[in-house]
């Protein structure tokens, strides 16, 4: 399903590229009671439910296709989100592999009480495009334009990674571009 | 909310130590339309909100006590699993830390009609225990017993660090556990 | 509940007006199983439910305070909206009254695996500010800036003779902005 | 979809007419935590997902077919519904036109803690009866019987027109029934 | 919970008798897809559940008070019940014991598509009232009309009986109602 | 639907017999605000229907197919579940007649905050295993192991003459198994 290699721009490609602009998606939901656990606070699954949702609505505009999870990168919750809270998931695209496309989500939350609002979560979520079928095809490249939009994309060689290694697939010691995280120059 | 160094025994602690056998949850549900994308597979969040309920249900009842969802590890979905198929979640600590537990699970998936039977996923959620205010309290110690049971304990000091790590409070070259897989010796 | 004149502005607030574009809400869902009938067609019932969550988002966010739906304007669904479809809805307030907001919305439909994309609704919803404890408050005052949100503005106060009229409320020929639309002069 | 002119009953028809009273629809809901808001109030949105699905299956039953909403007159919410209330929704057809039927629906709260006992809401929808491949398809005539039937009956062309002018597909001055209203003779 | 011995009329009651016919509840629901299996059929599970809710408003109505399920007698499913069926709950009160109330429905099942309509089950629920506290108590005593209303109320004793039996609280020789039935004369 | 006589085991099968454990289904569930009254107890319904789930999956583990539920027998609910219990299903087979399988379950309920676990409930519920077209098919024989699993094989007999006989479909005095419960010798 994964392929370590992003795309040879040269040879493979009839599908136009397109811009992380043109597949962003913003969702927003209301925290509802039965969101939210005995002490009034959203709980974490339901956010990565809504997060999948989000995330898969901007990879199926950027690839026209439908597309499935392949992975969710380490998600962490910081602060409490209370009932009644008002979520809002920017999700946009950062970089597009052969059949794959890594999203990018921020997470923000306000509250018409207490009349704080904060960015809750960033994350990383990734799906593979497939046909009615259901075999994987190719997606659109991705050509970031914003200086944040060019770091997401050099940065998701790296996570990439990290997924392969984590998921059994790759040896760190082969992961070029994440060892040098942990070693010094 | 996090602390780097697990339970000083000596001191801490009046809780009773405790063993992940006391603390396991088995959760079953049966992928049903609405779970499910236009291609009849079961889509990825609603598989990780399912997983945040089973763990914080294995994590409230090695707490006694509620708990909130700290973080999520890095989960990736190989197989399409079908709408009609059977999930079951087993959840169960791995390890305890000053005032969180880390769940480890496995999800397997049975399939009446094509007969096939897989694990899909495997994933750590950590929870942290909190009072009836909201307040972060201590946990028992769990104290492993099989093989696979302190495996899982060993390893998750080296998951604390990457987590740390990914959510910017631990420099990569502080995480001593960590950096060692990179570094052959 | 209802209070025929428009804001008086000298005397009145001491709340800083707003713009629409301050309270503007994008929601984006998408149309599951349970959401449509036999046909595979959204039902009304779900669309209109949305759109009060997304409306009541923009007017709670104008307000700054619980809001309570007060009326739905006539709303007629042209185009069969099909399972699987996105649907994103655009809610922003186009007029304060004493307590209550006027939103605006525009339903748009995109459908990944036909590849339309059409606008499927424009409605108006109108809510109520409340205290904690249930009781109609004032709201911020208003201030269009685009022409669209200037036509939108001007409407408004024919929409209310309207909603008047059909709640039993004003006699007919008591609505002078109304009024105007069907007598040539 | 519309078609200003109602049944040319000689020579249009051999479907038997109906009653109203046979397809009537009576509808209970219980208002449970998440129909409501943060005042424990029932938003006005699950209210109207309610009342289209009493309306659609009083609207299918007349015609015994598939129906989908076309169109939601005006709804005005007066008097705060409460979590734990009883909602009953009788829906009741008034008036059939070639492929579509007009549903009056009446909405009742009760409330066994309060003991208090209200008519809520009044309401119009109106449905498009299809085939199975969605093409829409002629209904019965609808034959009123008592005095209220009638009443609604007749109010069915004029309500008809002003669907028609607020979906910008009639001009005012065309509307004859409607404009009496606003013109005392 | 329960108490073998019916109203004491002349001393208990300070409550007026009420009639079944002022109790009676109808309700309506759609068959959606997350309603049903992979065979297109509702699951039983789900018709169990509209079936407290319908009887438990017929119960909270009798007693005018909030009510919890005390017991559900034998329910069978004779007939498969397809996606999309309209399903018409009648719930009734059949007798009033001291602080529980005896709820009969029928269940009836059309289907727009296959025009067929049949009653698809008979079922009895029983509740005990509760005050805002959660303790039981006493409840009008019930006065049937009708002679269905008679045989109903008559035959509440032998189905105690048969209850306080299969709950282990009753030894059948001890149930002189029921026993008459295994026994001919 | 239904045949008084249990397999006849010498020409009947060539499906392998299976024991209990082979099919032994634990399901875990958390009680959200939707699943719950105004007093925070759980709806009897809403067990009912969780019960439903996790025997039809014991069931059709066993039957290696789809099946649908025949019957319920009587439940009766003792104690109240307070909102944010952890209840925990365990739902084993009993006993397999040729197209239908008996599921016996007991229903467990941990509260983390009052500490308190019980078990709530007993039910048996009877499925019957269908093809893809939805015909019954046979079923492998049940074969008990353990002293429990024995004796609820064998007072299965006379749980389905209670069912037959309350479903109208077997005389009373024509009950051989379940005469001898009223009759001393």
């Amino acid at each position: 399903m994964v392929n370590l290699h992003p795309h040879n721009y040269d040879q493979m490609h009839i599908l136009s590229p397109k811009k992380p602009s043109e597949s962003t998606i913003v969702m927003t939901e209301l925290v509802l009671p039965n969101d939210s656990n005995l002490l009034g606070n959203l709980m974490g699954g339901r956010l990565l439910y809504w997060m999948d949702i989000a995330s898969a609505l901007a990879a199926g505009k950027h690839a026209n296709a439908q597309v499935v999870t392949a992975s969710v990168d380490n998600v962490s919750f910081q602060n409490p989100i209370k009932l009644g809270s008002v979520i809002t998931i920017k999700a946009k695209p950062t970089r597009a592999f052969r059949t794959s496309i890594e999203i990018h989500m921020e997470v923000w939350v306000e509250n018409h009480v207490t009349k704080r609002s904060f960015k809750s979560n960033e994350a990383f979520y990734t799906f593979v495009a497939l046909n009615e079928v259901g075999i994987p095809i190719e997606v659109p490249v991705l050509e970031p334009e914003s200086i944040d939009e060019i770091r997401l994309f050099d940065g998701a060689l790296r996570r990439r990674q990290l997924r392969l290694i984590l998921a059994g697939k790759m040896k760190p010691n082969e992961a070029t571009e994440l060892k040098a995280l942990f070693i010094p120059d």
